[in-house]
């Protein structure tokens, strides 16, 4: 195989782009991350993939819950801010509020919309580790179209 | 939890349109999906969200290998004529052409970029079977910007 062509081949694959958080103990953590996608319709799944070697992996691990926030076409600034650690004080990630959700892990409140899942699987395979979730709360709180990799210029794959 | 809050939120989350295809014996089998992403750089391996009770779950859980065809922007008609059980004769499926890949499964000639999976995990959770593929082969065969579902006007989510 072609490493080139595989890269080129796995970077057309399309991706939004959204904030997963997490609650471990009394420190809560949040990600953005690419490779995320629904997996069943009954009972409604999804599956993740995350860095097996960030904080974010450690707060999912161990809580067994998280929260995806999906930012709207104008968030760029909000989902970028995330690409690295978010310092957690009080209410506030990286600077943006947050509140407990069901799961307990925070959910962001400036955002399109907002699930928040328990883990039911986990598969440790490669440099990520998918964990699939059940969506057990969601939220929309307005109509805005969601964030796309693509139109951000940066990309993550291949 | 709200169902039509549930359907909302998960109906943001953002998608490509892929063609996946499968050898089982004698029979070749394609499927347009939308459940999938990369979950891991090294190795590379991407998952995968089948529908348990179509023909495409059969021939992947039966010959543990795959290929994902992508189809360009303006592949529009082939990409959605694979939401219907397409008939396999002699090199084409559903009256398109393929040759035998790496893994056996039938690769599409007439997409932009294509990549070959052997099946390394499953979970058969929910009403779909997440296969986990590690990918082996890969081409491109055109440059041209990839198919969106959101841009076709269907969705599957919710």
């Amino acid at each position: 195989m072609d490493p080139a062509l595989k890269k080129k081949a796995l970077r057309l694959l399309t991706y939004g782009l959204y904030v997963v958080t997490a609650r471990h103990g009394d420190s809560c953590t949040a990600g953005t991350i690419t490779w995320l996608s629904q997996c069943s319709f009954e009972p409604p799944l999804v599956m993740v993939g995350i860095q097996r070697k960030s904080s974010l992996h450690k707060a999912v691990a161990g809580s067994h819950a998280f929260a995806v926030n999906v930012p709207g076409k104008s968030q760029k600034k909000l989902a970028t801010h995330f690409f690295k650690t978010a310092a957690h004080s009080g209410n506030k990630l990286g600077g943006y509020e947050f509140e407990p959700g069901a799961t307990g892990a925070p959910v962001l409140t400036d955002v399109t919309a907002w699930f928040e899942c328990r883990v039911v699987d986990e598969i440790r395979r490669g440099d990520h580790t998918i964990f699939v979730g059940e969506v057990v709360a969601a939220g929309v709180r307005r109509d805005e179209e969601p964030l796309i990799l693509r139109d951000t210029g940066f990309s993550y794959g291949g």
